[in-house]
């Protein structure tokens, strides 16, 4: 069988294993030797967690983060030739999406090289599942603008896509903005318009409410440094 | 606890449930005798497949398809008034999102039930991880138009959303039309425009393949009646 390239979804926050991973991908895991990283020791962690017994010094680790040099990214996948997989993990979630390893899977594509997604949680998927929202059509647009007057006006532009393309709008924020973002969205929005905002998905403490924006107003949670994703839609 | 609704997913095609599922949601369908199914016999076969000693007719199911009247859909929560979890399970991959179940959990989000998704394979979710295209920008777009004016319009506009907004378009077609479509991508889009076509995701014969339109042009695939899922990106 031809070596293959696996993009290795990660649990969220201190998640078990089985509460959000299929047993298949610890087989993937263990007989992967190489594996391009967002953060080395936070991927040796998951490994351990993965297995306790797992010999972390006869693995291969190569970092990919947004400091990586580009021609280096290209020698990563030098192991597929000589016929071992290679495993690309992010720090949280499911690499490539709202996370690196794109850039990986754009290279293995453009070499012929087969590349195999597995299954794990992801907070943008989960939290539109757990929205009520449109799921035919919906857009994740990434982070807002930092700048205010930017952020309103990309506030007020996504809030015209949900009315005139029936489109679910999904974003994130850095958590330390998120009460900031929550503001911004009640001042801007139409008091109708359905905000949803998904909190700590898949961990112990997690929260999925949907209110017109309207309802937010009139609460003032605190949604701390927790990772947030907020949905809006009519 | 409180009484909850659980989106469950199911797996895609003949899978293995150990392959997609976490052994969590096994946990979760164990002691839940409510279900909202999309299709009453291939839910009863999912159930089955989870646990082949289970007593089907111990549960009762709802269906939930586009037949099924709104009134009679709000009444699917009632088990919750008296405790009971109530689980909703669509037909392929992960319930509510392009398929049945956001009604329910418009719902379950207005009566303030809780609301917890479980993970599971969505073939949106790993085919544009698999792509190589932009993870921090995204948008699915359900089914094209079946008009072929209105569908190759249709085509130019996302085509254009790539470019303007460096935005990745995912969408779906019914298998047997997959052939037509791809004809009308290759004849529409810029030739160096990126195409992923990716074919029954997670399944023994999945294909997951990236290139510019003009070398999708030069081969003549046959996807049958495969289910796909098409993406477009600079």
């Amino acid at each position: 069988m031809q070596a293959s390239v696996y993009l290795i979804p990660v649990t969220l926050g201190e998640t078990s294993i089985e509460k959000v991973l299929p047993s298949h991908n610890r087989e993937i895991i263990l007989k992967t030797k190489y594996f391009i990283v967002e953060n080395i020791r936070s991927a040796r962690r998951f490994l351990k967690k993965t297995e306790a017994s797992i010999d972390i010094d006869s693995l291969t680790f190569f970092e990919l983060n947004k400091h990586t040099d580009a021609n280096q990214i290209a020698t990563y996948l030098d192991p597929i030739k000589n016929g071992f997989d290679v495993g690309i993990i992010s720090e949280a979630g499911c690499p490539a999406v709202a996370d690196p390893g794109a850039a990986i899977v754009e290279i293995a594509q453009k070499k012929n090289i087969p590349v195999v997604p597995l299954v794990g949680p992801s907070s943008i998927l989960m939290s539109l599942m757990g929205s009520g929202f449109n799921g035919q059509s919906f857009a994740f647009q990434g982070y807002l603008p930092i700048e205010q007057s930017d952020r309103i006006r990309r506030i007020k532009q996504l809030e015209q896509r949900i009315y005139n393309e029936d489109q679910t709008q999904i974003f994130i924020e850095t958590p330390y903005r998120n009460d900031k973002l929550l503001k911004d969205l009640v001042e801007t929005c139409s008091p109708s318009t359905k905000l949803c905002v998904a909190v700590n998905i898949t961990c112990e403490d997690e929260f999925i409410k949907t209110l017109p924006v309207k309802e937010w107003a009139k609460r003032t949670p605190d949604f701390g440094k927790k990772p947030c994703v907020f949905l809006i839609y009519k």
